[in-house]
């Protein structure tokens, strides 16, 4: 079955951005490279909430990329504009769980906390990849928020990047 | 000049304990049990809010230990009772700069992240310790709240221990 794979860059007080989105903070390296190309390479499929949708629509992203579909989760959108990119209205645990059936290659989640938390509540979120930079930025867009019940994960790999980062991946505990 | 030390074991979403204080997700190991007798014979004074030396006081503990000075630091308390504990009313900040330039050892900060992102934002903590485990909690008491500005740490030290546990230890970035 396809992964559902949520994670990104985040502060050490885990946020995924700071104060007014800001994200000049990241540190990019080799490394960073290196892990972004396999995961880019692992999936075919993106889950985007809507904040970050027209987040990415805005900056003049958000649209069509070869060989990827993409899918923006909203109760209140009544349309997205773009090719390979589709709307979804309705409950967004049980399409992701049809998704995760499907053939092909494995999905990530493209949110903030907001819409990931939900899918971490609907359980169908198999593995969260932490980039964590070696700052405290006190507030922004937090990676988690209250799942309303504990999540426990097993930690799948832990490793040094380059800039003090460490990289942490957890898989859902079997 | 001696250290002053913050940290503790924290959940993937950055708490200290879980809703009501819950610590039963904590996991101990040989290599927790390494860590923290590495960590005491490394202090002699210790540093709490007032929250955590309630906790600690209201379950027999908080007290005299042996070779160790504790401070509690509090605006509304008058006097704390025991041998070995002190109460500070005055300027935290201040006074931990102070004691920081007296001979010793180190200096651990035992607290939620009320108190030590206030030291934080004081400028007087050098190193930050997380035993980050596997799971995430949603809510409780909080490793650190909004020191108002970005603080740029300098990673030191990043292992896995037993149970999925990833050490964290940072330096202040000089």
């Amino acid at each position: 079955m396809r992964k559902v794979i949520y994670g990104g860059a985040c502060s050490l007080d885990g946020f995924l951005a700071g104060p007014d989105g800001a994200l000049d903070w990241l540190h990019f390296s080799k490394d960073v490279q290196e892990v972004m190309a396999r995961s880019w390479a692992s999936i075919d499929t993106i889950l985007m909430g809507r904040k970050t949708w027209e987040g990415a629509a805005g900056s003049g992203g958000g649209g069509a990329m070869k060989g990827i579909k993409s899918y923006v989760f909203s109760r209140t959108l009544k349309s997205v504009p773009g090719k390979g990119v589709e709307l979804v209205t309705g409950d967004a645990g049980e399409f992701v769980r049809k998704l995760k059936a499907e053939p092909g290659k494995d999905i990530t989640v493209m949110s903030g906390g907001n819409f990931a938390t939900f899918l971490l509540e609907a359980g169908v979120i198999d593995e969260i990849g932490l980039n964590v930079h070696p700052v405290l930025l006190g507030s922004g867009v937090p990676a988690f928020l209250n799942p309303g019940k504990r999540v426990a994960r097993e930690l799948a790999e832990c490793r040094q990047l380059e800039g003090g980062c460490v990289l942490v991946t957890y898989r859902v505990r079997r």
